[in-house]
């Protein structure tokens, strides 16, 4: 139960950070999101507001890690795949509310969240790369074009955000397959 | 001098907006960024800070939209560099502490601002997909590569102001150029 509620927390922290970023989000507000009465928030959370917010950030980056290496046998386009779904389930269970925490965070101006954000990317290019290599994507060309796969899904995420739709990312989806095609044949 | 006052606060307003969003930026705070006496903002913008911040972002977008206009005639990687060139002299001149303010209100939940950001990324893609279509794209296509240039252009800058560096912008710019060229081989 404790553990639950602790996950709950977590969970509903990811949402509301990727909603509003941290700045704005009170622990008081967090709490509310999970169900949870205020004064047992320090029971889980000792450090407060950041430790919550860093866990949920911390937990989004390694969902979608683990995401990408469970593709990354399928192949570079599943590993694409697998970053976008991750965000696309996100923003059709908020109803376009929420996005990427991670993103929310790198953004703002507290410079611990935005260096752990900074590593989570890191980590997800990491990850990427290794899977566009397995794909045949040339050894110096994978880590570009890495972090332009997590730029511009990053970039589409938001878009669907401002325009309640999935067009930009379906749209981005299909021109990152294109510029895969072009960097694997031979 | 009351236009170059006003022109000042609609300029510092694109910065801190850029910077922070909306929400958390007072019109106390723009009165302050522009150095003007916060008794004279509303001489100059009677409707208070959703008008200052309303014309910073509708500045910022035509600023880029012209960019766009004037590049367009040098060929389409010119018109892709416009967009990037036109937050990098940004991301530089703040220390990459401010970024897009168009992107800023698209994230939030001021429902007129996001839609008022809606219509300037609808802008920019038009104007894009005319420069890629002159440059040989096919009509079917360039729609949906112009949205992906902005997409993948907007996660750069995120990216560029969560590592302090130019190198997601470059690394983008680079694939896009590699994306483009593919669209455009006979």
């Amino acid at each position: 139960m404790t553990h639950d509620t602790r996950s709950r927390m977590i969970h509903g922290a990811a949402l509301l950070v990727g909603t509003r970023g941290a700045k704005s989000t009170t622990l008081r507000d967090l709490a509310r999101e999970a169900d949870v009465p205020f004064g047992s928030t320090y029971h889980y959370f000792p450090d407060g507001k950041r430790q919550l917010v860093s866990e949920a950030v911390a937990t989004a980056g390694d969902r979608v890690d683990l995401l990408i290496e469970r593709a990354r046998e399928q192949g570079p386009d599943a590993a694409i795949d697998a970053i976008a779904n991750g965000w696309r389930s996100v923003l059709e269970s908020t109803d376009f509310r929420s996005g990427c925490p991670v993103l929310a965070v790198a953004l703002e101006e507290d410079a611990v969240l935005r260096e752990s954000a900074v590593r989570i990317f890191d980590g997800w290019q990491r990850s990427l790369t290794a899977a566009l290599q397995d794909g045949g994507v040339d050894a110096d060309r994978a880590p570009r074009l890495a972090r332009t796969v997590v730029a511009a899904i990053e970039g589409a995420v938001a878009l669907c955000r401002a325009e309640h739709s999935f067009a930009p990312l379906d749209d981005v989806l299909e021109e990152l397959r294109a510029t895969l095609a072009g960097a694997t044949s031979p």
